[in-house]
């Protein structure tokens, strides 16, 4: 089924990603043309509190015109393990730190146009820093409950694709169990 | 929270996606620059048998450069209604259509870059026609148990992210309640 390079037609750099066009050549020899996004990669934290609390960061999200909440996430700087890019992240955009991590998997974005690759982690054992987000990045963030964060979910008031899936995680994990 | 464009400082098109870089205001006055991937939406499909079987297909997916078997996807065609791709591509895709159908909910892909909206849809009561794939897709399904599929989501075997949100979602559901 391998799909073969022949050569890149574009390619554009933005701040961050870069848009390539790909001429590849199918396994029936027919040749086609395919977009790719090249994206450093990033990871998400479910980061849960005690009280079996989730934290989620509010924050306006230009390409989508609108505010969301989403699980801290952030991508992946040269040569950084994604356990310490995790770390980094909850701590900068929450203030967090915690002692307990577990690493849950590991997952494509969008592999039909994108090679990002998004590292999820569990956090718990929270303890509370201070907050030093990016300079570019006016964030906020709330605990709320799981069961809460569900619902949201359900209702389409949650509306990011790894914190749905991140939740929906946490409501099938056996750790959670008075759901 | 806003961010308020204030120009376009670069934009290239791919085959079909475009990558812009904005310049843009925060709200408190700083300015700073965000890649905006312009997308035109997609939808997803958990097509669900009566032996509680979803189809996944399978494909190579030249931007992370392996087969992956994800749920039947595709792009929304201008002015198309999300019901009328979801039915195109599981018909394209797989053979398949189904008498019933649910809007489960639509999230965003990527919001912090990307405007892409996805429309997942559950679709039951399939009948088997013929598939018709574009040209330029090389593509193979396969049923397995919702289980099963919980099972390799875990084991990070299946490993895209509408896929295994799809697969969470379904398994969480109260309709395949023999789990």
């Amino acid at each position: 089924m391998e799909e073969k390079y022949l050569r890149t037609i574009s390619e554009a750099k933005g701040s961050f990603l870069v848009l390539r066009q790909d001429e590849v050549m199918l396994s029936n020899g027919r040749k086609t043309k395919r977009d790719v996004i090249l994206h450093p990669g990033a990871v998400a934290v479910l980061a849960v509190t005690p009280k079996e609390e989730i934290i989620l960061v509010k924050q306006y999200r230009y390409p989508v015109g609108k505010v969301t909440y989403e699980i801290p996430a952030g991508k992946l700087e040269e040569g950084e393990e994604p356990l310490m890019t995790a770390k980094r992240e909850l701590a900068e955009e929450t203030g967090y730190r915690a002692k307990e991590w577990e690493k849950l998997t590991a997952f494509y974005a969008a592999p039909g146009y994108a090679n990002e690759v998004i590292h999820l982690f569990w956090a718990e054992n929270l303890q509370r820093t201070e907050a030093r987000p990016d300079p570019d990045e006016i964030i906020d963030y709330e605990k709320i409950s799981i069961k809460q964060a569900y619902e949201q979910v359900l209702a389409g008031e949650i509306d990011d694709a790894k914190t749905i899936m991140g939740i929906l995680w946490l409501v099938n994990s056996s750790r959670y169990l008075d759901l």
